[in-house]
């Protein structure tokens, strides 16, 4: 199980490597929730998203002997930037098999920060199966993009920073909401957060159709997702919750929250226009979330992880130019 | 004479009303500058820019009487917003000249902050005298965009912030390169830079065609531009710079840097990409003369003023997909 003091030693290992990104606040935003709203800008992060945390988290604790013989990973982009940056960092090399529709940017950075990169037909092909395969060959280390303990201790540095910036700003978080895909992310902050301020909530973000955590936090048990689903937020896709993510999050979360794609649109307008960020549609579900009120935020403060900014120019674009 | 301690007290008069935006890292820029590279991202800050720095400052302090007849000022866009968000939370009408081909965005925002406009045609009226013959119809203040110690003042707070937050780093910046139009932003942060340390050299940045302040700082006099000359950077353009910034900047400021539309347009698309930040032309200035390395970086500290955010869809998008 990961306790906080896994995470605070992961804190340690990542202290040179990750940005330890702002709490940022908005006038606009605290107007619209009628309580104080933080932001925790991980778009801002190296590679980014949060990703490069947990990937570089495992990485450097493999042996020299798994080091050498390389690793394999699959992801639909942030992981994959993570773990080729992460790779690059400590020498060792890393083969990422991504989706071929995947964001061109995200498949485009993966091979810049050095990871080479297998494409393959998402509606078709399993990536895990690729990658075990691929794996299997080589006698090397699959880095999972979310069911490991060292990469959920790894991302669960973000909710420690928020509970240290919170701190430095006398605040304590009432809530604090987290886009979730496999639920890495989630259970990380989750254990680091509440065992912090157990009065403090933390609830995931998902896109409508990729609704699994909130179904299965509702339901006691992991519920799958109909993978015809289709939806913008290309970086929050699973089928199913992770079973060591679930097994926490199903202890430490409050209630899922889900968004339209067209909340999610007009989020990453309210992005450009007023907060001047650049967040892509998986990284900007939690503040949709609060755009469009699926919690009480009166009098309360609530922070919101923006996981991720790494979205194509035309699609940003399209988007902007919506309204 | 403006000094620290007005600073100091402008920062109290403005610490409910502004964000304290942070100082963010990059580990791209560290390794482009060959040194530590820390952003000041005043796109982030309340309506976009810092103008509503030195806009607060001075509206707080007019008199009962003076805030009564409401104020004018004159602006392309950034001070604009400054001026009718400062006098929307002080109950004060603010009435902005500007010119007809200002970016929409700063237009629209100016009338959604509460400000009513007046548009003139830039290549045919003089703002400043259409500003000043409104103010003598009412009786009424004229908010100058930077020549007056309360504008320099209120925009010296961002000066005093990076001091503050690079000691919080345990860094002292060996530079500070600053965008400037009429140089209200880089007086008021010299003063408060070069108090707190005085090994510290603060840089003008302007774009080609509009560096008069680096002619006038190399001349030692006050030099004009010529105004037919064309900038993609609309928020850098004044013919001259003002008598009270130039008296200051010539004793604090080191030589002067300018940048091409070009370096301009690179830089907004490396924010874009790398950094996830949405920076307006004028406001990516002195992110340009590090990426264009007009100046040495090799093993110093470098802090760079991202002074603005608000930039047009349209223009955002077609620099965006230049490359």
């Amino acid at each position: 199980m990961v306790e906080l003091r896994d995470i605070e030693a992961a804190a340690k290992r990542l202290s040179d490597i990750v940005v330890r990104t702002p709490l940022i606040s908005s006038h606009m935003l605290d107007e619209i929730a009628g309580g104080k709203v933080l932001l925790k800008p991980e778009c801002l992060q190296r590679t980014g998203s949060f990703k490069i945390r947990g990937a570089y988290n495992l990485l450097s604790q493999l042996s020299p002997e798994q080091a050498g013989k390389g690793v394999v990973a699959f992801s639909s982009g942030n992981h994959a930037q993570g773990v080729a940056a992460a790779g690059t960092m400590l020498g060792i090399e890393t083969t990422i098999v991504m989706p071929e529709d995947a964001p061109p940017a995200k498949i485009e950075n993966t091979r810049r920060l050095g990871g080479t990169t297998v494409l393959y037909d998402r509606y078709k092909g399993d990536r895990e199966a690729i990658a075990r395969e691929i794996a299997a060959e080589r006698g090397c280390e699959v880095v999972p993009s979310f069911d490991h303990a060292d990469i959920i201790t790894g991302q669960g540095t973000v909710g420690l920073e928020i509970m240290q910036q919170c701190d430095e700003l006398g605040e304590t978080p009432d809530q604090v909401l987290i886009n979730c895909s496999g639920g890495g992310l989630s259970a990380g902050c989750a254990v680091a957060i509440r065992a912090m301020s157990r009065g403090t909530s933390v609830h995931t973000v998902e896109p409508e159709g990729f609704d699994d955590t909130a179904r299965s936090l509702a339901a006691g048990q992991r519920e799958c997702n109909d993978m015809t689903a289709i939806s913008i937020c290309d970086a929050l896709q699973v089928e199913i919750p992770g079973k060591l993510t679930f097994d926490i999050n199903r202890k430490l979360l409050g209630p899922g929250l889900v968004v339209t794609d067209e909340e999610v649109r007009s989020a990453m307008r309210f992005g450009f226009r007023q907060l001047k960020l650049v967040i892509e549609p998986g990284g900007v579900a939690a503040l949709a979330a609060v755009l469009s009120k699926k919690i009480d935020m009166r009098d309360k403060v609530t922070v919101v992880v923006l996981s991720g900014g790494n979205v194509d120019v035309d699609l940003f674009a399209s988007i902007q130019s919506e309204k």
